[in-house]
């Protein structure tokens, strides 16, 4: 099987900027991304997983972006990190991946 | 520590097709998966990651395997792109991981 | 752009010992970690993604932690496992992943 080399963005932030996230990578060259909630612990702030969380929509996201260009994917990484988790907690970690459609990322 | 190499396939699809798609897993050759129910964007579909989504079963799931066998995950990844995602939006990737207990996968 | 190697571990548990494994991580050196809720297979145990979980707290959660020194994610990896994963069905693997600020980790 033929595979394809991709980088795969990782971020993980407050729901209160998801949006702000999802309309940076829409504008800035990502064709789809995925978006899981979840809970968490860093730097002093706790979320709990479930629970409450569910119901007030606090906590945490994780946004998963694949890019077939690392060069686009950094520059998105770069963005992310210095327009929107300078003054927020969150997270930015990218790792190569394989994909069987090039053409979709 | 010693660790052993094996392949994590990630496949982002449709909840309509969950079912199917951990079907074919079973019947393939993976010992075990897990599910994540997420939201996102590609190709024009647009699925909230929270709110509705989790009342009315919209939305995505992430299901995540791991193969000791590469080519036993290239056969999965290959079979579930043909049968399942040619018709469907959806995303497969790999990518090599590292496990502590390899007769589990 | 410059990034900074690390390793991300995923330990995918039953939510039963979801407390007793972020305990560990939290003594263990992890500044940080993220929790997802999710279902799955494996070794015999079924439960389901969707639906009931949600409501009745069963399930999986798949924890993540990113550390910057890759003794420090061997030594936590070997002791989630020794020390809840024995006696409980789960999984846990690393990966390598760069990430942009590795004071964070």
């Amino acid at each position: 099987m033929e595979t394809f080399k991709a980088t795969r963005i990782s971020i993980i932030a407050e729901r209160l900027i998801e949006k702000k996230i999802t309309d940076l990578l829409e504008t800035a060259g990502a064709t789809g991304y995925s978006i899981y909630e979840g809970g968490g612990q860093g730097e002093g702030a706790f979320h709990p997983a479930h629970g409450p969380s569910i119901i007030d929509g606090m906590g945490i996201v994780k946004i998963e972006v694949i890019l077939s260009d690392r060069s686009v994917a950094e520059t998105i990484a770069q963005r992310v990190m210095t327009e929107y988790l300078k003054d927020h907690s969150g997270v930015i970690y990218l790792h190569e991946v394989e994909v069987l459609r090039p053409e979709k990322f």
